[in-house]
């Protein structure tokens, strides 16, 4: 049987969600758990949005497949519905910097990354130094000057909707860099910050830091709004573009179409997705 | 002349904020930044709320005399006013988890610690698992149990007003127990978390913490709302009464009179002081 599991973490001390030898990760710390608490010597876990060093997340979304005897042999020694028990059986192995939300039964179909429609992140930004929080500082970027958002907006338009983002992605071989974003705005938030929320049907390697820091350089008025139009239609990296550092950067939720269309939505990234290699491949 | 430096700090890694030999301290780290900002070898920093070890603070304010000639000198090697100057010298100097948020002139009479008239706390538990942000994981106190607001505030009402604190308080030779509490509510905040605000005229030791303790047993339903009032009318500790950790403790906010009722005020709770040591050594 599938279960979700929901995640937040502080990404400050993995080097980011992917499995990798000898590195503390999300990834690698999850799975780990998973083992000890199912006393199972293997589990792979899949997740919606691979974060990089650094990177936060208060709404990952994984998936894993369990065999339903596993699980029932875990919750038997409590008095917890099973999907409880795990929760908070993984909760008391992982570190405080990476917590178990929720576990539940995953919808026939749901797989975390194929199913998922969009992934929204936020960016924080303390601007003014009477607004830097101590409190806050391993998700909150400081930045000297203080950013004009009316600009920052003014440029994110332009950006909004189907793109090649070839100018803000790190190229991969087969991969298409043509990508949705469906959201792209600054506001100031209850604490005076510059926050962006960024969402996209999915974002390749760095999107979110080169748009952020494609705009960061126009509300500093280092450029006009109209420059990311400039290096959008160039579709090609511009090295004026600087990737913003991860720690400001928070992978917020997940989004899902309801429960019955998880099988057909999987299936349908599934095929763009080797379209897209295909055509890169061969034309 | 007085400055009044206004400071906000992630209470973690310091040893409260009263200077120790050998350990690290909020009032250490800050006059070492000061001497060094201003090269001059000795100043000395008043505050309005002594935080204990792991106590937080965003809303710490403080006060340093100093010459003007010695501030000059530091702005004038700049373009900033003086006072900005220094904040921002002042931060370059300090580590992350301490922050300056502003450097301004004191008006006549101003003590940070003697003309205050209010402190206000907030304590902050996560008691629903999936509210659990491992982002606030410095400033929020994990609870395993769901807690009972409407009993907490029950407990709450007897406890507001001016009371013989001693059963929420570390005794201490000559110091009168005595005190004003004007604010005590529980409240769930947008993430879902369960936050005390406690506002008093001054708080003796571990006051707050005993407090929150005291209603916390409550909101778990281990005692009745009324047993808040049997805890303050027996005027001594009792064992029952839990200190909880500093973790989920905040220095929010300190409440001054107009500008010109500092000194005034700051007389007042001089005598008032002075007359309860009096009191306490004589009666």
């Amino acid at each position: 049987m599938r279960i979700r599991i929901d995640l937040a973490y502080d990404g400050t001390d993995f080097k980011g969600w992917a499995k990798q030898p000898g590195l503390r990760t999300v990834q690698g710390d999850l799975e780990a758990a998973l083992q000890m608490a199912l006393r199972t010597p293997q589990v792979s876990v899949t997740c919606a949005g691979r974060t990089d060093t650094g990177v936060h997340a208060r709404g990952q979304v994984t998936h894993v497949d369990v065999y339903e005897e596993t699980l029932q042999a875990t919750a038997g020694r409590t008095q917890s519905p099973p999907m409880e028990a795990l929760g908070k059986r993984l909760n008391g192995i992982l570190a405080s910097d990476l917590r178990v939300k929720s576990v539940t039964e995953a919808p026939e179909g749901f797989d975390a990354r194929f199913s998922a429609v969009w992934r929204r992140y936020a960016y924080r930004v303390a601007d003014r130094p009477e607004t830097t929080d101590p409190l806050a500082r391993n998700h909150v970027l400081p930045h000297r000057n203080e950013l004009d958002l009316a600009a920052m907006n003014e440029a994110a338009r332009v950006l909004i909707g189907q793109h090649d983002f070839a100018s803000f992605c790190k190229k991969r071989e087969g991969a298409t860099t043509i990508r949705t974003l469906l959201d792209l705005h600054w506001y100031r938030d209850i604490e005076d910050r510059a926050v962006a929320t960024v969402r996209a049907d999915a974002f390749c390697h760095n999107m979110v830091r080169a748009l952020v820091g494609c705009m960061i350089a126009v509300g500093e008025g280092r450029h006009e709004p109209s420059w990311a139009a400039d290096v959008l239609s160039a579709a090609q990296r511009d090295p004026a573009v600087i990737v913003v550092p991860p720690q400001g950067l928070t992978l917020e939720e997940v989004g899902y179409p309801a429960p019955h269309l998880m099988a057909q939505q999987a299936e349908l990234s599934r095929v763009k997705r080797e379209a897209a290699a295909a055509e890169d491949t061969h034309g």
